[in-house]
């Protein structure tokens, strides 16, 4: 079955899944009977390309390793300016699925939240990895998909394409959650296995992380723990049914850890681990995301370096891990391919 | 939706089932839509109860809490002998889904494996935590299922609960899987668990997973690897395509561990687990039960006492690790309840 795609941003994570459906195109269409199209690209850096039969996505990411834009695609394509807004392309250009792949803004969620809206309200599903609109309007954006008979899916927003909603939604549908604890940001977690394993203190462990690339030059919303808030929302509203905003999650990050204090753990039979928590209590969710010395029993433990992990606890099978990659240009394209699919089984979220 | 089931075989698994069924059906109807109606039961040892209205399971669950037999079912039922054939049962019960619950026979996959055919024949799904028919005729039930326009569901084959089957059919579809490996018998683990943390020897070990209830009186195969080969041959077969044989599996148990080679391995930095592993070679699939010496870094090594994990190794995500529960009464009956809902969201497999 063919798919006509729309994808909103081209940077990483864009160019991993057009990496994944050019390499699996035909695999994608023997093993499933799925054939996405990708029919218009617009990104505010890298220009726009439009072509309703479909690019052709060999020559496209050839272009865009070459560093072009691109307008410079060299196929059958329509005559249009440089840039094409967003909001604009979305309006114009039919498709089944909109693809939101533009930076996380995690203040206003804009404007990629202006863009699911017109996308939905346009009759088209919508993937996305961007955590803003799906922490700060979750169930505003689930209803729209609902009153519009479209989907809203989310797959890439936590632990990349590690996953955790198809878990919930199929593996795990049946029970009833009562917690939900993680580890769900790589770069502080690379930071305490370093200050543990190579008995690093926390400056000189950022810094490593920061010539390896696993933390910013700004490391502050990794570090202070605003990254993992907004998972840990996501997870709370999308999973849990919860309400809740960034703002009145407990936080603290891991800068004020010293190596003293991580070895010390280690010698009780504890390790720290930046864990990001929603657990259901009578008088509703209760949200964290804050150091915590855990036991060496505990499978979030054994977790080092960039990697992710989630435990659901459940009323049926007691505790159920998942653990695996957090971040990556194909694994999180990964997860915009795993919600396409799933849109393409006709499963409902 | 109203579905029909019939259970083959009331112990254990069918007991959790049914307990769960009647735990949750205001939540299954609500949430999913889901109404069960269990509409005969037929057990060796227990008799046969037969309600084509649906039974009242708290009633039923009443009578086995005392030690009855099925046909003490205190409500509207029909007049029978008192134990009907499950072949005559299947043949004479309109329903949507069969549910085969009855004792493994990894020799011969019988009478399970008839019991399959004939409930597919006659136009039922069929769900199973039987590792018998699984392992030794998965092809041949898929297909039957297949011609048939039915389906024949496994997850409580391998994990009890813990998905592993949904895992790979959703949250992983698109993915080429290059290994699965993993530790799938929770009694070895126990042992192995005990041996290097409580510094038992092996004899030891096993008497006190005796005690517990973990390991049986013939604790054969558990601990040569017997159980752990069933669901290797399951994976192999269900997941990577292949056509392999129980007895072609690469087997050794860990009935020769001693004390020495685990807290060896330990000061090098190595943990002894029992590893069910299926890889993808050029030449077909290589399988394999035996004990392994695993860096404290992986995944795996973390898994202690009963607990199972599997680690599939992907083309787009890397490594992906579930850990959960490998056994348990309301465990396995979660993954009958999970094999039901996915019938019902109308999911293929």
């Amino acid at each position: 079955m063919e798919y006509r795609i729309i994808l909103i941003g081209c940077g990483t994570v864009g160019q991993g899944l057009l990496e994944i459906l050019e390499r699996k195109a035909d695999y994608l269409r023997d093993r499933f009977d799925f054939e996405p199209r990708v029919v218009a690209i617009t990104d505010k850096l890298k220009g726009s390309v439009l072509c309703r039969q479909g690019l052709n996505l060999k020559s496209l990411l050839t272009i865009l390793e070459e560093g072009k834009k691109l307008n410079d695609y060299p196929g059958a394509k329509e005559k249009i300016p440089g840039f094409i807004d967003p909001l604009e392309l979305i309006e114009r250009v039919e498709a089944e699925i909109m693809a939101e792949l533009t930076y996380t803004d995690i203040k206003t969620g804009e404007p990629a939240t202006s863009y699911i809206k017109k996308a939905l309200r346009t009759g088209k599903h919508v993937v996305t990895s961007n955590k803003g609109p799906a922490a700060l309007h979750f169930h505003e954006l689930q209803e729209l998909a609902r009153v519009n008979q479209r989907q809203f899916r989310i797959e890439g927003t936590v632990m990349s394409g590690t996953p955790v909603f198809h878990l919930f939604e199929n593996g795990l549908a049946g029970n009833e959650i009562k917690e939900i604890k993680g580890i769900l940001n790589g770069t502080t977690n690379f930071i305490l296995s370093k200050m543990e394993l190579d008995n690093l203190e926390y400056d000189e462990a950022l810094k490593l992380a920061q010539e390896l690339g696993y933390a910013e030059a700004d490391p502050t919303a990794d570090v202070e723990g605003l990254d993992a808030v907004a998972k840990v929302v996501i997870l709370a509203n999308a999973l849990m049914g919860g309400r809740i905003k960034p703002e009145e999650v407990k936080r603290q990050g891991i800068s004020h850890l010293r190596r003293s204090d991580i070895l010390e753990a280690r010698k009780a039979g504890f390790r720290y681990k930046l864990i990001a928590r929603v657990r259901k209590e009578d008088t509703g969710l209760i949200t964290s995301v804050a150091p915590e010395m855990i036991p060496l029993s505990d499978p979030l433990a054994g977790v080092m370096g960039a990697q992710n992990a989630l435990t659901f606890d459940t009323d049926f099978l007691g505790k159920v891990t998942i653990q695996g990659a957090g971040a990556g240009k194909i694994e999180t394209g990964f997860s915009i391919l795993s919600d396409l699919l799933a849109i393409h089984r006709g499963e409902k979220n």
